[in-house]
């Protein structure tokens, strides 16, 4: 319902009311890329996250989860370049003095700031030149500023992801502007992948809880790039009733609403996260469907976005459903194997389990496209589920090989 | 105990006393190269077989279940270059038509034939070329023929993989002979990966059942490529008594020292699957010490072996220890992230979960190697695990882009 009345627009996270930002080298990236980003609200706003599942948490996550439990932040500074994980004690300390320092320029408590860290691990941050960024950042803050914290967060990232979403209630528009970065170590449940949502709605705490859980288990946690999960990933929602409108209450439509314009943001977002994978030439969308259970549905669906192999064959442009149904066949999803069905595009290569004669002329064109669709249909059941990925390509190895160096 | 009592000999499946082999083209790789392997004991033997967990399962590979159901056999024939996979009841009536061709040829029921397929899935066997091979392979049987045979299984293999191993039960030595193929699509319960192990040991079938079962457990399916797991993938043991010795019995140091020579032969095959893991340049021993339990231990070890953040760091030889402890944190293993130790050859580069300054160039040097060990310390407990695999390359992308074409 609704979903008609949801405005796609060009924004990221200074788009809705009452958000500044900046982005602004301080020398962590030694090619002199920006990487120090900050997202201020005008006040102090109710605030929701979402975090890595990863035993091993790096230290800016660890502080932003404490920080984060009375529901409330002012501001968020991320950097990029260095991940702060696994340095002990100081990795902490060195959190904590970032999130004092942006506190003490931008007059609230410390524990109103979040901060985030992505980047190369067990390196220690180099204070002095964050210190000097923090100063930077906080003289840059601008009501325009989105765009460039998008570039300050990312690392191999290729492009910027950002989108903006708005809706009415009542004659009060509400906007919600995220953007994000994670182009490598992608897998559901939080990747290398921080993102920062915004938006001017009046809403409560437990319904922005609840609204931000459901949109990331369908979107930021069906994107895989290579099955890599890091310690830093979180997605974070900061929303600041600029827009003044009623509030939004529980099991109203403008609840739903407001979580269908989330889920947008949340799903555009996803998308571009893995259409930018490391490497990738092209998006693929893996779609289960009449499985026996919705873990079935995922099962299959995240190992046949996870081969390596059906990742390869798509980049070559070689329609081998040989490799799709292998995936779903080790994925450990309970199905049977002779009511399979596989479409590639709309191209039908399997059924009952069986091959299929198909064009391969056909098959061939269609996948020198750049979004591919991979659709397995189980015959066995009622669920379905869906995952993002990409291919798997030369230039991953190019870019995985050197990292550190 | 009695481990130093085993001889290891470079041979194959015709080095233990009573079988010929033979491997020979008969079309269906398109290069001309060998594609039908075939390998019989004098008499009818005792067989045991250990097989994929894929819910897909190869047709040839069903049949084959069956007739080693009452644990005898007297030949197995395997083709290379077409998985006879996903074609429904015309798979498994060719998947018949050859055994009971063979049994023709070589005087013995349909059922002690067992029958193997390896290649591509869902394109229909050429059974008018299949039936030339089969009797242009009965015909060049030979007692020297397990190398020929080696050769005809193989696909994307670079290399055959082939091995002997012998001990004494008094005064009759009993030889093991195995062979294997496998490069790609190589993931714990067996792979695209077939492999044959012959041996003169008198041994009933319950005792080999047992001792293959064990030796399979921390072997081959401690061996992975790329994650992937096919649809016909075994291991297939033959024994047909014609060393004579005295019957190995249960709990016997006999016993013991069979399987110890047994796992001899599948750690040897294991590391040759991996170290030509397709586009491999370097083989990777990723080990797990002291973690809290075995299920723990396990997961670590298969999630940084299979992990492509990993692999490809020690393809661009870099001692990347975040990504080893960022895959163990992802893994699903419980550990203590602040009591984790890892190792990258001798080198010590992370203790208590925190960043240890190492010797880059020391690390540069040992990662030059051509097989690299990864060892993680969980201090956390007193289990242990393994896996051997392989980097991560653009070659592995080279071959898999364009398989079918």
């Amino acid at each position: 319902m609704n979903q008609n009345k949801i405005n796609l627009i060009k924004g990221n996270v200074t788009t809705p009311a009452g958000y500044s930002a900046s982005g602004v080298a301080c020398g962590l990236k030694k090619n002199g890329s920006k990487d120090i980003a900050l997202v201020v609200s005008d006040n102090v706003a109710v605030v929701s996250g979402v975090f890595t599942k990863n035993v091993v948490k790096g230290h800016s996550l660890q502080l932003t989860r404490k920080h984060i439990a009375d529901g409330k932040a002012k501001a968020i500074l991320i950097n990029s370049g260095n991940a702060n994980a696994c340095l002990g004690q100081s990795g902490y300390d060195d959190a904590l003095e970032m999130a004092t320092l942006v506190s003490e320029k931008i007059n609230c408590k410390t524990e109103d700031v979040l901060v985030g860290s992505t980047g190369v691990i067990g390196v220690k941050l180099d204070m002095p030149l964050i210190r000097k960024g923090i100063d930077t950042a906080v003289n840059a803050l601008s009501y325009t500023g989105g765009h460039m914290a998008a570039e300050a967060m990312i690392t191999t990232d290729l492009i910027t992801k950002e989108i903006a979403a708005s809706f009415t209630i009542e004659d009060k528009t509400v906007t919600i502007g995220g953007q994000c970065k994670g182009s490598g170590m992608i897998m559901p449940n939080m990747a290398t992948m921080i993102a920062l949502i915004t938006t001017d709605a009046v809403i409560e705490k437990d319904l922005l809880d609840r609204a931000l859980k459901s949109c990331v288990a369908t979107t930021f946690n069906r994107v895989t790039v290579d099955g890599d999960m890091s310690v830093c990933d979180k997605v974070i929602i900061i929303a600041n009733g600029f827009s003044q409108n009623n509030a939004i209450k529980d099991n109203s439509p403008y609840y739903e609403l407001f979580t269908a314009t989330l889920m947008k943001v949340c799903d555009e977002l996803s998308k571009m996260l893995a259409k930018d994978g490391e490497g990738a030439t092209k998006l693929i969308h893996v779609e289960t469907n009449n499985a026996r259970s919705a873990e079935d549905a995922y099962q299959a669906a995240i190992a046949v976005a996870n081969s390596p192999l059906v990742k390869t064959a798509i980049y070559g442009e070689d329609a081998n459903w040989g490799r799709i149904i292998t995936a779903a066949g080790y994925s450990g999803a309970s199905f049977d194997p002779d009511k399979v069905e596989i479409y590639i595009g709309d191209i039908l290569t399997c059924q009952n389990g069986i091959a299929v004669l198909f064009d391969e002329e056909s098959a061939k064109n269609y996948l020198k496209q750049n979004e591919i669709t991979i659709q397995i249909d189980f015959h066995d059941g009622t669920c379905c589920d869906h995952v993002w990925t990409c291919d798997l390509t030369k230039e991953y190895i190019n870019i995985n090989g050197s990292y550190r160096s």
